[in-house]
């Protein structure tokens, strides 16, 4: 940390400052510029986060943080890529660009065991599909719950795709890890705490989505939650921020793939249905993920996005889908990977 | 909803688009326009989300709602506005500005009975103090839990405050509710939509916060989940969105109490702490909301901010506080009203 | 500026950017950390921007600036309140909260010289029009031109009330500055540094708005054009800023005035009509700044908003503005202040 | 357009309402809802923004635009994609990825020959430099005007590649269009209109960049005044916008590349250097961009950025710039494209 003075502070003001680093544990060391001191504060910048409240001593202009508060997710501490194995088939991290594809909602046994064959044969190799919905409106469609889950590992059986679903309550942590073989935790559940600290606990990986008003660095410290209660199984879900623009439902921040890269060691995908809002956007952003060296990608397919109970207008046809993954192939093996 | 079709949609999209309407239960209304045409889908607009899947059919341009998807929470459907009764003494809503006032956490019996009875003095009517902390890292102090709802409870004893206090996990809703007067739902949970739910069954009055990236429309909508599980205590509190503007620790949306107060009945507060993230700015901010036209202000006040264990920098000394009451009084009288 | 090393930053990296701190004129000052080193670059921190390309120098991690890049506008050069005449009568900065009010754009005679005489009846000191404006549609209304600032004139003639006026080219500020009393910079040109360093040249005060994604420290810069051409004569003037928010046009940032009175010496004005777009939340707002500490407001008022060439739903009818002013004295008033 | 009528409003305000969207020259046409009315007005929806208007009319709730308000710059007016020509041999918007690369600002001139020889080698085909720089701050290095124009115009002879330059006043346009092949609008001039208007009647092409806080609808009217000039000659250029992210200088709006397809018949080049200001990132989101099908890219390339006057950190050594251009060729190729 580093404690800026202000251009008029006294001695007192900097020996009062001097003297709260202390007790704190920390080593001050001042530097006397031209026109004010700035104070640093020596030590573990980790734990300093209580220095923070030094900006209400008299005579402090502001306090600046100079390293990132994360330990378990930093590329620091591990400088190797992780891995995270999902069900006994599929590795996120590797050479191989893990798709991930369904409905938003798991609707019927029909729907879910369709598309489950579908997007198998086009080359996904993870299920998705909500059981558990967060829905905005409480007059919406939440969600088959518990039948939900059964229908979905249903799916796997006969197709031997292991499933990525929504657990939105830590009540319900357990009931869904017992099913699913990765649990994922929405964008309106970022820093859900509670949520994160269970999920932390289960012992199957998660897929972590990034908040919509969410900085990098507030993603990473979510991931730690998970991690500091024993899981390193965390994928990160770059899912759109939001911004002033409506053209598409929310901002895809591609630039995070490589921020990201750079200060975790984390696998990254991309979810392109969520973050456009819109089908005829979903295949350039696929693309585009794969190039900038994203380990996966979550899709929405649905076998009739007019009639689907939720999110139809970002859902993929299964023709669409199929075509989306040929040419995504071409761009996986541009980057030397598999898809 | 307005169905809007391509510029170049023929009459079979045209049908088909009819058709689907419905379907589902409207009536469809086609306007004939110079360069396409525009179909009405005539019913109730709150149940019609499911419309928007109508944006994948073919030869639709777009869907466009008309009205909003909210109801009990609507200015349309109750035009007086609400109050809210908190404990036994205070009302939200009235002609009185009701200021909530207290520290950040609950940190030790001293400190929190201390402040208590300063803010008493200066004329604060419901005391606030967190016991479940929502902290951005895993590591930073996460309140007393039980153990602070006792000391509030305490402090409410020896002052005859009513308070509010945070709650973070559906688990420990009853657990709260037991203690508090008041629960309050914090900017990270405002769309977890489980915590909601309960909160909705509890019996309190609930105190809301808007999320930092949340519209005001989907602030009614957790209102709405809050109401449709039969509890109609809910004050909503605007406490700063996130924006790219960094020199406040969010940006506090003022404009957000006239715009609310035109959509709902219900009392709107303002967190001048938390949306400028510095004492320097929350009396400016506290003056503007009342002028405004806030029913109330939620303001934290530490007796020692330096040696606070979070948000110190946003903290009121005592005497800070008192003076800022004072000129407050002003502000209110200016506008009808008492504080 | 502090220059943050990586952690596993060498000796010679160290030396590498110690020398070059050295070639650009500063003094280095090593602090050995826990972790990585930091290393402060001592002298004036206002011509220290060139300091940032060591970002690029090796064994870097980031560099992090202390001070602000402003001198003329900072409130540490200057600390007294500065005030700007407009005209004989007017004095923004001073005990007296100055009302500017008119139509967005000046359509005729009769439209402007009721319109003045009304607003000044009503309280207004200064008169708002727009000549030349800035449209986003090539084909919208662009403005009466000279035609209009004859029409400005003539209503300034007849009831003395100074103007102020847009302008939106560096070749017209000649122009314009013959005939208004203070020339407005608008949000789309706030950072058109060609149309600041003209009117920074012209002799006449000027209302500088700050542009829609404008931080703070970006808006005194902007000021500081200005300034280093000779005018000290600015008012700066937040009108809203781009957020995420769609329920008014733009997000008033409320607490941009005890921050810029923090910061710089400069008036600050708030302007209602544009950061929210709709008439009906106007007055609120004006309450609003007034009680934040704003030395003025900039109010759009159109005796026929329904037939206005521009900005009719924002703009308020006669009436509705003198009711307004009449609230609005009373917390000039509980402010100490006149209106 | 859609009126869409207040729940309460009554016959008279209907009246009122249809009788103005006479007197405007449309055809009104009324539907009657179960809760309120809507009234279509129905003629060319692109002269229609003085409909908005009506929202200050007594019983109207908001006016809801149907179509988009520009003409020239819309892939519904003209449904092939558009190819630009630069100098005598680069078509953009054709089957070849265009690179346009070089230094933020031209220093001297064996920086900018060296760099365009480089750049050149390295499979560029424009080369960008800036003569007029518009800085924040008034103490930062302006560019070197006509001599730099001169020391471009001297690059190019001796490399054979057209070079693009910023112009950032209508007084210098001439004098830019006289040197340069294609001329660049800013991001902060990307609404001055004084300038897009006078570039419209340069007979150069034109690279307009995206403002920080424009929507995709706001950029194609930026792009129309320059079209309803009578220069088609239009580049669109997406750079990153404005939001909370601090990672990242800006937010690269990728999906800005599909949107932009699907709405206008412009080409559309990425710049990855401004958006993310980290030369870290560019490799990445050049990858990306071509990926998502963009017709071009502008790269910051310089050959001692530790040294450089302005952009450092953003700036691509030649090295780098070469080997990115050989992994980039991949994705060109994988897309069906050149490079």
């Amino acid at each position: 940390m580093i404690i800026v003075m202000k251009a008029g502070a006294g001695k007192k003001d900097r020996d009062d400052v001097v003297k709260r680093i202390k007790e704190l544990g920390y080593k001050p060391h001042i530097i006397h510029g031209t026109t004010r001191d700035v104070i640093g504060a020596i030590g573990d910048e980790r734990g300093k986060l209580v220095l923070q409240s030094l900006e209400n001593m008299h005579g402090v202009e502001n306090v600046v943080p100079i390293l990132q508060p994360y330990k378990l997710a930093s590329s620091e501490v591990k400088r190797e890529p992780s891995r995270v194995r999902v069900g006994d088939s599929v590795l996120i991290g590797g050479s191989q660009v893990v798709m991930m594809a369904g409905p938003c909602a798991v609707e019927n046994e029909t729907q879910i065991i369709e598309t489950a064959k579908m997007v198998k044969e086009a080359g996904a190799v993870i299920l998705r599909g909500g059981a558990f919905k967060p829905r905005t409106s409480p007059y919406s469609f939440q969600g088959l719950e518990e039948e939900g889950l059964k229908l979905l590992a249903k799916a796997r059986e006969l197709t031997g795709l292991p499933f990525v679903t929504e657990v939105i309550n830590p009540e319900s942590v357990d009931l869904v890890a017992d099913y699913a073989d990765m649990l994922q935790i929405g964008a309106r559940n970022s820093q859900n705490f509670a949520l994160l600290k269970k999920v932390g606990q289960c012992g199957k990986p998660v897929l972590l989505k990034r908040g919509m008003a969410m900085t990098i660095q507030e993603f990473l410290m979510s991931a730690e939650y998970i991690m500091s209660e024993g899981n390193q199984g965390v994928v990160l879900c770059e899912r759109g921020i939001r911004t002033f623009e409506t053209a598409t439902r929310n901002t895809l921040d591609l630039a995070a793939v490589p921020v990201l890269k750079t200060k975790t060691h984390l696998p990254v995908v991309i979810d392109p249905s969520h973050s456009t809002g819109n089908y005829h956007y979903v295949a350039a952003m696929c693309y585009a993920a794969v190039a900038a060296g994203a380990d996966g990608l979550i899709v929405e397919v649905h076998p009739d996005p007019e009639h689907a109970s939720s999110d139809g207008p970002q859902s993929l046809k299964p023709k669409k889908f199929e075509a989306m993954m040929q040419k995504l192939r071409l761009f996986a093996e541009a980057d030397g990977r598999t898809l």
